[in-house]
């Protein structure tokens, strides 16, 4: 995925002068994603560093590292529902979850959570999900059930899995003369966008985004500051917590899809 | 074209009692397209009306009709490019100049034109055409080409062949982060629109646009006012004029790609 995004994750030293500041036993660590936050104290380029508000508690808005802040920014920047609008979200994962947050953030009055999981309905409407639509219950495409469920489209979308035939059908559901579609997950990398191009001149907007349109440095600490006002909630996003010595069970409980956020302990 | 864009041209009658206006020894004359303005007096349904102002010459703003401001509603109401932008307008017929033309207006930089035939760069100059670029002299997708002339992408792009690769390259030419491509042209019926997802998470913006996303009744006395205020220039578009009984030379001109608008008159 990193890779797909052109993200370096092998340099792992310092842009400066190309070393790591890290040693053990005479040997260089290096710095992975050049922010070794597996660690207490870390060095790390300014560029890297956003100042956040202080008594902002780090256990909780750690999860605003990548996933999370994508969603909501999708949502939040890049579709900006008004007030009263229909979202639908494709991908009830914690990305979409996300999403959702910010469709209710947004004052969305109809979310409607699209998934092949029915198990994930009851857990997205905490996250505001007023109607869930499932592609397996419809021999149509969804796009065609989310048309009729909507009498005609719904006013944004946002698309968070990754599948490309979901984000097919998360642009050809928007409202023709003002829909907007953002897809937010990461496609294979030999995946085609396909759709017929009388989608466009109907008017449907079709737009993507990266770290959901946030400038880390400038926007993350008014992220937590929304978290701090007790707008943005957080704390439904962290399903787990495990001590740090266990960090194999929380990338087991990601890899099963149990998990949304696990929250890893340095000391227990 | 209509068709495919679910224009109803049969229809051919007053939509409030199935009836026509006209007859003719007693049989029905049909209002082509609800308007039948090859008369000198007509009778329309009141939706089909745009009040514009009376000092307006009717022989030079009868081009705002459809195509001319389809092209310039593309640029000045969906790309909106920002003053000293760089702008690329696939395809030099009548709609892409007035694209162009929109360009021009809203005080774009530099105007790339694109066109597989080099004769179109001279008319194109007239419409603020700075730059031309035959797809056919490079090798390689013409999208790359305008992607190294510009140093990462255009800042927006305007569509206006209806040719399938060319919407592709008008999409993956804008820029990155901020670049919007808006479609114009109607494509074939099977068209497909292909693109690796990925363009879109790198933030360019597909947009389409039916009429400019001009509103007839409401947005068109605007139009022609710009003309009032010589900020629209419509002279240079007409570049032919016949009696209406020559109007078959219109259409072979129109055919062949000699005229941009060529106006009928009602008496000579």
């Amino acid at each position: 995925m990193c890779d797909l995004l052109r993200i370096n994750v092998d340099r792992g030293v310092m842009i400066g002068d190309g070393k790591s500041r890290f040693t053990i036993s005479g040997q260089p660590i290096f710095h992975f994603v050049g922010t070794s936050t597996f660690s207490e104290y870390t060095v790390i380029h300014v560029g890297c560093l956003a100042k956040i508000n202080p008594e902002a508690p780090l256990d909780k808005v750690c999860i605003l590292s990548c996933g999370i802040s994508t969603g909501l920014g999708a949502t939040l920047n890049v579709a900006k529902p008004a007030k009263g609008s229909t979202v639908a979200i494709f991908g009830l994962g914690a990305v979409g979850l996300a999403a959702m947050e910010g469709a209710r953030l947004a004052g969305a009055s109809r979310i409607i959570g699209v998934d092949i999981n029915p198990a994930k309905y009851e857990q997205a409407k905490k996250f505001g999900c007023t109607e869930f639509v499932n592609p397996k219950d419809h021999d149509k495409p969804v796009q065609e059930v989310l048309i009729e469920l909507t009498n005609g489209g719904v006013d944004r979308s946002v698309e968070c899995t990754g599948n490309i035939n979901a984000m097919i059908s998360a642009f050809e559901c928007v409202h023709d003369g003002w829909g907007v579609a953002v897809l937010v997950g990461v496609p294979h990398k030999d995946d085609q966008f396909k759709t017929h191009p009388m989608n466009f001149l109907s008017e449907k907007t079709l737009k993507g985004t990266f770290f959901g349109n946030y400038k880390p440095r400038t926007d993350l600490p008014n992220v937590v500051e929304m978290y701090m006002k007790k707008e943005l909630e957080l704390e439904k996003f962290i399903t787990h917590s495990v001590p740090f010595s266990e960090i194999n069970t929380a990338f087991d409980l990601m890899l099963k899809g149990e998990s949304l956020r696990c929250i890893m302990r340095m000391e227990d």
